[in-house]
């Protein structure tokens, strides 16, 4: 079964929001067997509207659109449906009943454009949308099938996840796709599919290995397709355990795991309590650690020493490091660590200190030059990068060093 | 001059990495005046990217590929556009010793496929890739325009800046799209439309307002298209002036900015050092002060105090109020701004603490109960969200909600 994806409206195509809903969609459609072939981003254009429809249509099996359904007036996806279908607009009572319930609960009054949301194309199946005002849309044209969602993130997952995927499930066929995706951290792209040659060479006709670098890190992904689900998936979890073998000490997770809730699962398993004491990340790495669900459970707290005086103040970094190594050397970095220990009463913790850019930077410590430190009550592990010019990619890739030598030292810890 | 930008890799297709190329060409070509027709994003399949090359190109005047130049043997793109043209691949000798001293000067080895990159179409003109391996390329088709890029985000934008955007700014036509965006914070998206109405009603017919909402902000975009490029910026600027005038105490910014380089230049004008206590949003509110360039010039650092006893012994919050009104209360976040003004040393300080989910909720204080506090020497102020089950979503939205009422604060401080 083959689904297009289209998002609608201009503020894709001019860059202003980046479209975060495909990329959920298709993951989900995946997990059902359902291949993507095609994800269209067009503009809020009547007539482009509906020859994208018609296009989509006539190459798959599911057409999922997005945007366009809100209560403003920037909104003509569904006239744009109703026009392809050649069908009238009809006022929905019972959309009409529950938007007003929604306000009246709210304590809020209406406006005229939620009465505007109601007018839907004649032959839709309305989809309850209980995160929202506007209504999804589901149309069944010939053997192919329309849906039509608002461009919200949460209402347009709402109604993926309650109303749309569960009626796909219905309607699969017999080709399964499947994946396998593998973490890795500390190597790049080439170096990885250097070690991965011979790997490569030996994978069966019907399976393909991708390599999906990030700041880092890169992902590879293994995928199979075939009829025979059973085999396939005794096939790719064979495979997996092969590459796997090739380079476990680059290795750190599978699937959507993050470093974060890899390091996570580590401190629960060893007992430990970390802490933080972060300059030039300024609160990401903290920020990355306290995304995973319970890290309350592990992860005290942090000092965020963005000024000198912070760093003495709070983390008892001496004033002769400072003026002998400045703020960014190993010597800075290991006190704020050994520091944090003391003041955030925790087992270990990672401290780090660097100029991020874009200003800061000297001949002999350009921007880009970053110092980190794990340590626990009896060690240290020191590491220098010598990274980018831009400010925001060197906070996201200290943020993803940092939690990688989190994991290997607490591996080496044991 | 229409383009269409064409990204291709299985990866997007299946969901496993967001897309943020396109939004960043499109912003670029914008700011051109070239009109981004579409978006596509297709799979790594020889025969799709042939076809979708050709419909490209038939339909636009350029055609932008980004992804699939990589040098792992996933990469079939320059191969497919090779057979679309029907002409050789060549091997590019001035490319390979570009890679060869490349990696000479990093004290490393070349693998073989990076000798693989250098084989080209042989219509292409190179385009020089500094940032990287695989080099970028050119071809003239007609009267259209074919430009193949790498995938990874900063050798794209390297190209982008360096080759194709200057080759296309003299190619240009005399139809002109201009983009004024008004940014606000404070109201939704239906409560705005309603303030807006009659606004909308005296817009010409060359205009359009698009309602961009994201997390307790919403963006408005005002787009007008002329071919008299100064007639058309004149009157952008009477319409930005006219709309701002009917909800001034909602707009924080324009275009590009953030609200926290706002915050940060209140902050400066003021002469004021900030600083912040963290609990629930784990230290993303100080990620996003520092992110802005130049915050350490007012930002002087936080205290993450995840765990109560931080709470506690760094921040001074007193046992009693912990105990009486617990860590998610307007009297405890008050005691952390209290504490973080003392402890840092600073003019101001905002605190949070709440419970972001998906565990930790109770009757009394669900999930998405979230205090903040912003306070100086001689006052504070107290707010209290009742947000959503999920954990990132509170996380961001708060961020959000406490720039914003740093910034209302120091518009009232004076």
């Amino acid at each position: 079964m083959q689904a297009t994806i289209v998002t609608i409206g201009d503020e894709i195509l001019i860059g202003q929001i980046i479209d975060t809903n495909s990329a959920w969609m298709g993951t989900e459609l995946n997990l059902l067997g359902i291949n993507v072939k095609e994800i269209i981003s067009i503009s809020d254009d009547h007539q482009q509207i509906i020859d994208t429809i018609g296009r989509a249509i006539q190459s798959s099996d599911l057409v999922l659109l997005t945007g366009g359904l809100g209560p403003t007036k920037d909104d003509i996806t569904k006239k744009a449906i109703a026009d392809y279908l050649k069908v009238e607009m009809e006022f929905h009572e019972p959309t009409w009943n529950r938007i007003q319930k929604f306000f009246q609960q709210l304590g809020r009054e209406t406006t005229p454009a939620h009465k505007e949301q109601c007018f839907i194309p004649k032959t839709a199946a309305v989809l309850l949308n209980k995160m929202g005002t506007a209504p999804g849309m589901w149309f069944e044209i010939g053997n192919s099938i329309l849906v039509s969602m608002p461009g919200v993130p949460y209402e347009m997952k709402y109604l993926m996840t309650h109303e749309v995927l569960p009626k796909f499930s219905q309607k699969l066929g017999d080709q399964h796709i499947i994946h396998r995706t593998i973490l890795t951290a500390g190597e790049g792209e080439s170096r990885i599919a250097a070690k991965l040659e011979s790997f490569e060479n030996i994978l069966p006709n019907n399976f393909k290995l991708a390599y999906l670098p990030n700041l880092g890190m890169v992902r590879l992904r293994l995928t199979g397709v075939g009829k025979n689900k059973t085999e396939l998936e005794k096939e790719i979890e064979r495979l997996k355990e092969n590459l796997v073998q090739r380079i476990p000490q680059l290795v750190f997770g599978f699937e959507k795991e993050t470093l974060a809730e890899v390091v996570g699962k580590l401190l629960i398993e060893r007992k430990k309590k970390l802490g933080a004491a972060e300059s030039c990340t300024g609160g990401y790495l903290s920020h990355l650690i306290t995304q995973v669900p319970g890290s309350s459970g592990y992860f005290q707290g942090a000092i965020i020493a963005y000024e000198n005086s912070i760093k003495e103040n709070q983390l008892g970094v001496l004033v002769k490091t400072l003026r002998e190594h400045g703020a960014v050397s190993a010597e800075c970095v290991t006190e704020m660590a050994q520091g944090a220990i003391k003041k955030l009463n925790v087992d270990m913790a990672i401290a780090i200190s660097g100029i991020a850019g874009p200003g800061g930077g000297t001949e002999e410590k350009p921007v880009g030059t970053i110092w980190l430190a794990v340590a626990d009550r009896s060690s240290v592990q020191t590491n220098k990068l010598t990274l980018f010019k831009d400010r925001l990619k060197n906070i996201e890739y200290t943020g993803n060093v940092g939690l990688n030598m989190l994991r290997l030292f607490l591996l080496e810890a044991k």
